[in-house]
């Protein structure tokens, strides 16, 4: 058995999670439990190719939040940053619509020099992880290029371009995962998946539809979720039809779904065990627990470090009483 | 006749360059003449890959000091530089020994951005010294690759392995210009070359090994040279077996040569008219007219702009002289 097995052996807990609202419960769990004993699943649909380099902001901003050195304030990128090399090539009348600060453009170069070097994403994001002094497991879902592609009523937009660049304005007309049927789902996700150490696998708080369902999609990783032995929940990312963070509830309405917990809870029917849902929703856990899916109802909003840290023991309190 | 055409008709003078040195008296040149009839070819023997960026040291010393921007101090870079993403990535444990600030990563990423786009470097440095405001023509002697690669004792290492990570300190035992032979000259140097608007080519102040050789190798350009209907006249780097800057005496005095004006004179006797030697070395002269060359004897120091000026003055009057 080599040190990456004995790895997985231990995981208790498996995050899978998209960027800001994701990473709040992932840091939850961080700070709650046994770092070493999580792992933390990093939806990469939205990575890209930006100025020559690989750009993976789910995973980073994962990565910021647990090394403790997110912006608190913008939600995405690096504590003071500053932003000379993008003004500089700005004013050199380069590419400028994605906000790279000079700190997060350290990290973009050297994974993109680890990577050109032949190193696999997963491999680059444990080398980061170790030099910010990450403690838990963070890994992308494959090492396979997986591309959330946005498609509008013109035309189809990367995931970036329609975030970033058109700041989520175009009607979205359907969304599709780019290579996930084809990705192979890294190996230490399903062994760990199928073991029995697990003790719950987390569906965290992010855009189901932008952030999680690039993930899910790959390889066969829905069926594997659903025959898990560690119970699966979800923490709804909504609170009475508004979102945390992000678009999530203008999608749902462009794709014609009812911008509801309960929504949020039918497209994960498949493969939950429980839904952690807030308590300005509770009307809705009748029609929650007819489709077979224990529901936990509690604040769900994560404002500050002890709001994240209750959550997660919640969650672990919830799946606990799943498990039996 | 296309405007790339129209504009080398109008080129009076064609500087050879590396870096420092030469720039200084391409700066010379750009502050005296019509800047816009200026033709300066930047040598690109020490063009690298660094972080996955193309970095064309010498042609980006020539943009920055033609536009304003390069650092005084230093030698090299930018003026009010700061150095985020390269302390940034020496804390993750990325490969810090060549030193980028941000002002000028930006312009690598740029450059990179372009030639990743299918642009030759000939015109992404058209672009970038149009962004800087550069009004001379600024342009590498080829579009195909040419590495300086240094012999040393132990092993061969690229030209910034030797001159930025070993600090110039091993011994040199041969030099290398990689690609040279089989790379071909830009067309518009060669026409250029060849017409009859030229008055005069100048071989700069730079390092006849590291900085001119690397361009003089490529395709048939001494032959070029020698046949130009344009006077060739060099200035020397040296005064009294010291170089202005760099490596070139300790070089000089490894690869075997004697450490004088008069061994430059003889390096490039096929090509040179003329050559413009410093006051000190004026006993030089009697033996240095032997190889069939004219010499003017001058102050050939350029620390502040007016002797910039003055000496690229002298170096035309001197031309002309030539010419007859």
């Amino acid at each position: 058995m080599n040190s990456v097995d004995a790895d997985i052996a231990d995981y208790r807990y498996a995050i899978f999670s998209g960027g800001v609202g994701g990473a709040k419960l992932a840091l939850g769990f961080y700070l709650e439990q046994s770092s070493e004993e999580l792992l933390v699943i990093g939806n990469v649909g939205d990575d890209f190719n930006h100025w020559g380099l690989h750009i993976s902001p789910d995973l980073d901003t994962l990565m910021y939040t647990l090394a403790g050195v997110a912006d608190p304030d913008r939600g995405w990128g690096r504590a003071q940053e500053s932003w000379t090399v993008l003004d500089t090539l700005s004013d050199l009348g380069g590419i400028d619509w994605f906000r790279l600060g000079d700190r997060d453009l350290a990290v973009h170069l050297e994974r993109s020099v680890q990577m050109g070097e032949g190193e696999t994403l997963s491999t680059v994001t444990r080398h980061l992880c170790r030099a910010f002094g990450v403690t838990a497991t963070l890994v992308p879902p494959t090492n396979d290029e997986v591309r959330t592609m946005v498609g509008t009523a013109d035309r189809t937009l990367s995931f970036q371009e329609y975030f970033v660049r058109e700041r989520c304005e175009p009607l979205v007309t359907g969304l599709l995962y780019q290579g996930a049927s084809q990705a192979t789902l890294l190996p230490e996700i399903g062994r760990s998946l199928a073991g029995d150490r697990l003790e719950a696998v987390i569906l965290s708080p992010s855009n189901p539809y932008l952030s999680l369902d690039p993930i899910l999609e790959i390889d066969d990783l829905r069926r594997r979720l659903a025959a898990s032995p560690a119970p699966v929940v979800a923490v709804s990312p909504l609170i009475q039809s508004q979102a945390f963070k992000g678009p999530t509830a203008k999608i749902m309405m462009e794709l014609g779904f009812a911008v509801s917990t309960l929504t949020v809870a039918q497209h994960y029917a498949d493969i939950l065990d429980g839904i952690v849902i807030d308590s300005a929703d509770r009307e809705l856990s009748g029609a929650i627990a007819d489709l077979g899916i224990k529901v936990w109802i509690t604040d769900t909003n994560m404002g500050n470090e002890q709001d994240k840290r209750r959550l997660a023991a919640e969650v672990i309190s919830f799946s606990e009483t799943i498990a039996g």
